[in-house]
C-alpha cells in the first residue's frame, strides 16, 4: 500500500498526490482549486463543503471506495445537527484523505463562483470582492515578549490567511481590545483588499466566529434618479434594489441648468453636494431595512455616473464640465473612505469605488456600459449605446473603441412630449397602426392585451390611459411613418391628405388621435407635430453621434448594436431603426443590454480584478467630443429626417417598405427640427 | 577645443565632463549632487545658488577663468535686483557651464542640510522631511485628449520631479481646478512621500511660486506637560517652542490614576482624549500665532508620549495598560491624517507620525531618546536614563540594546518633597554644604549668585526663595550625606550626633534647615526625614531598573551613562551618584542630553529615514518588564541605602569620601524606605 493518495477535484480537473491523513481542504489548496474558508479549517464555518463521488471512474483512472474519505466525523456531525448538511456532504476541513478519491466542488463552495445576470445577456460575474470576511486565532499578549494587539492580529492574518500588512484606522484599534478579549483571542475579521495592490485594511470584526454576509451597494447615480443594488459580498446576489429621485432636481432638472446653479449661486455646488449626499445616506438606510440587512455590515459602495453627478458627489464644483474645454478635475477611478464623501448611513469604515470618467461629457455610467457589454473584447464592430437624456455612445470592437455622448434631451423619456409621461403603469408603451385602416392599437403598462383585445376596457380602467412613455412614443412616430401619416420629412399629414378622421387640425399643424378617454373623464392623446420635433431632435443628436464615431473608425456600418440603459430596454429595435435613432443593421443583431451602466456597478462590485480592467480599457478607449466636432453638426441635419435624409437603410428596406409621402410645400413647413442646435444635456 | 568641460562640485567632491552650456543644476542633478530647487530650474525660487570658485586648483588640476560660466544673465539680475544675490553666488538653474569650473554648494543651497542641535550634544538633524514643496507647470486641458486636471498634475510631478502616483484627497480635488486656473497652469504644491514608500499624497496647493516655508510640530505629550516645537520643515529651525499643562490632570495626576478613571467611568477614556485633543489643538493655534505662521501651513506633527497618553491620544482606551500583561493596544509606528485624531488647528489635510512604542511601560517616548541618543550606535556600553516621573531606562551598545520603564514617582521633580516645588525663579537648584561647619550655600533659579555671595539679598530679594526643586533637593540630600549629616540608610543625625544647630527637631525625626527666610516673610525651607526617603524611593527605583538591565546584560558596570528629561539636564552627575540614583562609572562620562524625548521627535520630523531608522530599531530592542520581575523588587531593597547597601562605587570612592556615620538603632528608625512597595506610574 502507498502511503499517499490520489485525490481529483472536479469540476477544475485538478489533481495531485497526498499523504493519507491530509484534510480535503488543505489539499484543495496546495492545489489552487477554488474551495472556499471562512474560518481557515477550524470547523466552524462550513463554507468548505465538498462531495465525495464514489465508484469507477474510467476518465480519472480510479475507483473511490467507501473507505477513501476518514468517516464522518464529531465536528461534521455536530454541524449537521445544529444546521442540516447536505445528504453526501462533507466538511473539507474534517474529511481526511484515506484513499484514491474524485472530490467535487459545488459552486457555493467555491470562493469564485459566478453569478448568472437575471437580464437577458449571457455575462457572468465571478466573484472576488474586494472585501471578505476572515476567521483568525490571536496569539495572547505575553508580557515578556510584548507587541501591540493589533501586531498579533496582523501576525495572525499574515499566517493563517497570506494577508501581510493590515492597516487600521484608530476607529478599529480602539474597539479591537474589547473584541478580541470578548472573542477569547478568537476574531472574524472584514479585510479590504485594494484591486491596486495598496495596503489591506481592516474595516470591522466581530469577536469569535460571525459569518453572517457583508453586503455592498451598487449604485447608477443619474442626474433624475438614483438606482441602487444592495448585493451580497459573498455570492453576489441582489438582496434588496431601490431607487430614488434625485434631490438635485430642484436646483435644475439637467445637467448644464445645475452647472449654471453653481455659477450663478456662490456655494450652489456645495448644495448639490449636501443634497446627493443626504439622498444617498436616505437610501441606504432604506435599502438596509428593506433587506433586512444592518447597515453596518455594508462594507462597499461602487458609484457609476456622467461627470457632472460624478464632481457633485466628491464635492467638486462642475463649473469647468460648463464650458470647453470641459476638463474634469478628476478622471482616474477612486478609491477612498466612504466618510470622506460623508456616506455615513453603511459602516464606518466602508469604502467607495468611483468608475473611471471617460471624458468630460463621457462618465464614469460609460465606463460601466463598457464593463458590461465588453465592446473591447468584441470579434465583430458593436454600437453600444446607452439611451438616456444624455446618450453615451461606444463604437468597437477588440481592435479598438471609441466613445462620445450626445444630447439627446429627455424626448425619449416622455418629457417635451405633449401627452408624454413617465413609465408608469397607465401609459401607453406599445402602438401598432394598421397601414390600410391608418387605426391604431396599443399596449399600457400594467396590462398584457393589446387596446383591441376583449377585457382590455377592463384592465385599463383599473389602470387608467394617462399619457406615452417614452417607447410608445418612439413607436407612435415609427408607426405613423409607416402608416403613411408622417413624411420622411416628419410632417404630419391632414385628414384629407391621408384619409384618416385620426388626423385632426392643431393650429397650423395637425394631430394623430392616439387615444380618445374624454368620454370615460380621460385625456385626449394625440401625437402633435410638436411631438414629433422634439423625437426628430433626440434621434439626430443619437445617430449623429453614432454616425460620428464611425466616420473616426472610418466604416459606412456595424455588425451589432446594443441598446442599453433602462429605457433602451424597452425600445424595439424594428421602431428604432424605422426612426433612424440608430443606423441600419440586420434587426437580428439588434439587442438590448437592460441598465448596463448598473450591470456594470454590480460586476466592479463583486469582482476587483473588473476594476483593474476596466481603468485600463478606458485608458484605450478614444474620445470624441461631439460639441466641436463641425461634422456633428451635418450629421445631425441629414438625420432629421425618417430615417435619414441620405443614408440608405438596406437591412430597414428588406424588412419595411415605408411609403413615399409628402405633405409639405418644398422643404417642409412647421420648423425644421435641425435648426434647433446643441441643447442641454442631461441624464 | 573639447565640447564640454569638467565640473567639480565641492564640498561633496562630484565631478564629471557635461556639454558645453548644460546648466549647473542640471550637471548637479545628473551627478546626483545635493543642490536644491524648488521651482525646477526655472529661475523662480533662488533656492539653487552656487558659488563658482575661480583661479588654479592644483588639488583638483584645473585652472577656472571667469569665463567658466555663462555670464550674469537678465534672469538673475531681475532676482538680484529684487531679492538679493550675495557676491559671487550665481543660480544653478542660469548659470551654465563654458570651461572647467569647480563650483561650492553652500549649506543652504543643500536640500539634505544639517542642522546642527542647540543642545549640547553634537548630534546633527539632516533635513529629509517627508512633506516639501514643488513648483509644476501642468499641461492645459484638450478637449481632443481629455484627462482630469489632478491626472495631468500627476503627470507633471512626475516627469518635472520624479514623483510618481500621487493621490488626493477629494476636498484637495475640490480646490485644484480654480487654483490652476489662477496660476495660469503653474502651481506650488506640498506633496508628502511617506517613509514607508506609500503612495505620495497632495496635502496643499497655492497658485503659481509659492515658497512660504512648510512646518511641523514635534511634541512631547507628557502626562503632566505638552511641550511642541514647531519646526520649518525646509532648514529644521525652531520657529517656536510652546508648552502648556496637560489637562487631563483634572481626571487624575499620574498615569495610573487616570487608567483607573477610565475604568470606573464609562466614556471616561473619551473625556481624556477629548480634553488632550482639545488641548493640542489650544497649543497648536497658540505656536502658530507664537511664531507669525499661518496655521495651514503646518503640515506635519510628530508625537512622542508614554503608552497611556499614546492610546488617549489615539482614542484607544488605556485599560489593558494598567494591568498584566500590560497589552497595548497597537505597538507599530502609526502615519496617520491629523484629522483622524481631530487635530484641526493645523492644515485640513496635515499628516501625523507617532513613533513606536516598545512595550506596554515603555513608550515613544523611550524610542525618541533611542531615537536621539543612538545607544544602538554606541561603542561602548551607554546606560541612558531619562528621569521623569517614570523614568524610560535603556541600556546597550551596537550589540545589543534593552529596555525597561521604572515608576520613580514624582519627588525627583519637587512633588511629595515638604518644601518642594517646580522648577522655576526663586526655587532652589545648588546646594554645596561645608564638610567641617555644616553649613549650607546654595543658588536659586534666576540667579547666578551662590547664597554667600554679596549682592545675593538684592538678587534674592527680587526672586524670592520659595522651595527647592528637582535638581536642588538632590544635591541638598547628597551634600548631607556627604558632610556627615545623613547615614547610610538614610537618617537624619540629631544636633547632637552632629554637632550643627541646623538640625532641628521634626517629630521623632530629624531636619536640616537650608534657609530660614520667615523674618523677611519668606519660607522656612528644610530637608525634613520625609524627604529623605521619598528620594530614597525614587533613586531606589532608578537604579534598580538600571541594574535590572545590567543582569539581563550580565554587566556589572557601564562605560558611560547619559542623563535625560528636561530635568535630567539639570541633575549634577557627582550628586546623582552620591545618592546612588545611576550606577558607578567614571564622572566624566556621565553627561547629559536635555530633553532627548523631544529632540528624538525633531529628528523624525525633519528626517524620513529616521521613521525608518527607529522602527527597525524598536523591533530589536529587547523589553524588560520591571512589574513582574523578583529581581527588581531585590535591588530596589538594596539601593535603599545611600549610595546602596552592597555595590561598590569605586569611581566615586576615588573622588568622594563619604563619612562612616550611623544615627539610627540596629536597622534605623524612621521607617525603610524600603517597604514603600510600587508605587504609581506617572510621567
Amino acid at each position: 500500500m502507498s502511503d499517499d493518495a490520489l485525490v481529483i477535484f472536479t469540476p477544475s480537473g485538478k489533481r495531485g498526490r497526498f499523504a493519507k491523513g491530509t484534510p480535503v481542504l488543505t489539499a484543495a489548496r496546495q492545489l489552487g482549486v477554488d474551495l472556499d474558508s471562512v474560518c481557515g479549517g477550524r470547523g466552524i464555518c462550513s463554507k468548505c463543503q465538498v462531495a465525495p463521488a464514489y465508484g469507477s471512474f474510467p476518465k480519472h483512472g480510479v475507483t473511490v471506495t467507501e473507505e477513501a474519505l476518514s468517516p464522518f466525523n464529531a465536528v461534521e456531525r455536530r454541524y449537521d445537527e445544529k444546521r442540516g448538511l447536505k445528504p453526501g456532504r462533507r466538511l473539507g476541513c474534517q474529511a481526511q484523505i484515506q484513499e484514491d478519491v474524485v472530490i467535487d466542488v459545488p459552486p457555493e463552495s467555491q470562493v469564485h463562483r459566478q453569478v448568472v445576470r437575471k437580464a437577458a445577456s449571457t455575462r457572468t460575474i465571478v466573484m472576488d470582492p474586494a472585501t471578505r470576511l476572515y476567521y483568525v486565532e490571536v496569539r495572547e499578549p505575553d508580557m515578556h515578549d510584548p507587541s501591540g494587539d493589533f501586531q498579533r492580529l496582523s501576525e495572525a492574518l499574515e499566517s493563517q490567511w497570506q494577508i501581510a500588512g493590515l492597516r487600521a484606522a484608530p476607529s478599529l484599534l480602539r474597539r479591537l481590545q474589547p473584541v478580541l478579549r470578548k472573542g477569547g483571542w478568537a476574531v472574524t475579521v472584514a479585510v479590504f483588499q485594494p484591486h491596486d495592490g495598496s495596503a489591506p485594511q481592516l474595516l470591522d470584526l466581530w469577536p469569535g466566529f460571525d459569518d453572517s454576509p457583508l453586503y455592498g451597494l451598487a449604485i447608477d447615480l443619474g442626474s433624475t434618479t438614483i438606482a441602487a443594488h444592495l448585493c451580497d459580498l459573498g455570492d453576489g446576489r441582489v438582496a434588496a434594489s431601490a431607487g430614488i429621485m434625485n434631490p438635485q432636481i430642484r436646483f435644475g432638472e439637467d445637467l448644464m441648468s445645475r452647472v449654471s446653479y453653481a455659477m450663478m449661486n456662490p456655494g450652489g455646488d456645495r448644495e448639490m453636494t449636501q443634497a446627493v449626499r443626504d439622498a444617498l445616506n436616505t437610501l441606504t438606510a432604506e435599502i438596509a431595512t428593506e433587506a433586512g440587512v444592518d447597515p453596518r455590515r455594508i462594507l462597499e459602495a461602487v458609484f457609476v455616473c456622467n461627470p457632472v453627478m460624478h464632481h457633485l458627489l466628491l464635492g467638486i464644483d462642475p463649473v469647468e464640465l460648463g464650458q470647453a474645454p470641459f476638463a474634469l478635475a478628476t478622471s482616474d477611478a477612486l478609491s477612498l473612505p466612504a466618510r470622506d464623501l460623508e456616506l455615513d448611513a453603511m459602516n464606518d469604515a466602508a469604502q467607495v469605488y468611483v468608475l473611471p470618467c471617460i471624458a468630460g461629457h463621457v462618465g464614469a455610467d460609460a465606463a460601466a456600459v463598457a464593463l458590461s457589454e465588453e465592446p473591447h473584447k468584441s470579434e465583430d464592430l458593436v454600437l453600444v449605446v446607452d439611451v438616456g437624456t444624455n446618450a453615451e455612445i461606444l463604437l468597437g470592437s477588440r481592435e479598438k473603441v471609441l466613445a462620445c455622448s450626445s444630447p439627446t434631451g429627455p424626448a425619449f423619456e416622455g418629457a417635451q412630449i405633449s401627452s408624454g409621461q413617465r413609465a408608469a403603469p397607465g401609459a401607453i408603451e406599445r402602438v401598432e397602426i394598421d397601414p390600410d385602416t391608418k387605426e391604431p392599437r396599443f399596449r399600457i403598462i400594467g396590462s398584457e392585451l393589446w387596446s383591441n383585445d376583449p377585457g382590455f376596457a377592463e384592465a385599463a380602467g383599473a389602470l387608467g390611459i394617462s399619457g406615452i412613455c417614452g417607447s410608445g412614443i418612439i413607436e407612435a412616430v415609427a408607426e405613423m411613418r409607416m402608416a403613411g401619416l408622417v413624411d420622411p420629412s416628419g410632417l404630419i399629414g391632414s385628414a384629407e391628405q391621408t384619409g384618416s378622421a385620426r388626423m385632426i387640425p392643431d393650429g397650423r399643424t395637425h394631430s394623430y388621435v392616439l387615444h380618445d378617454g374624454r368620454d370615460e373623464g380621460g385625456p385626449l392623446i394625440t401625437v402633435t407635430q410638436g411631438d414629433i420635433r422634439a423625437i426628430q431632435l433626440a434621434k439626430s443628436a443619437l445617430y449623429a453621434g453614432a454616425r460620428l464615431l464611425m466616420d473616426e473608425l472610418g466604416v459606412d456600418a456595424v455588425d451589432r448594436i446594443v441598446l442599453a440603459g433602462a429605457f433602451g430596454a424597452h425600445i424595439s429595435p424594428r421602431h428604432a431603426m424605422v426612426l433612424g435613432m440608430i443606423p441600419d443593421a440586420p434587426l437580428d443583431k439588434v439587442s438590448s443590454a437592460g441598465n448596463a451602466a448598473g450591470t456594470g456597478a454590480r460586476i466592479a462590485l463583486c469582482n476587483r480584478a473588473a476594476r483593474s480592467e476596466i481603468e485600463a480599457v478606458v485608458e484605450r478607449i478614444h474620445k470624441v467630443e461631439t460639441a466641436i466636432e463641425p461634422r456633428f453638426q451635418e450629421h445631425f441635419i441629414a438625420a432629421n429626417a425618417i430615417p435619414h435624409a441620405t443614408a440608405p437603410f438596406p437591412h430597414l428596406s428588406a424588412v419595411v417598405s415605408l411609403p413615399q409621402v409628402a405633405f409639405g410645400a418644398s422643404g417642409g413647413g412647421g420648423g425644421g427640427a435641425a435648426g434647433g442646435g446643441r441643447r442641454r444635456r442631461r441624464r
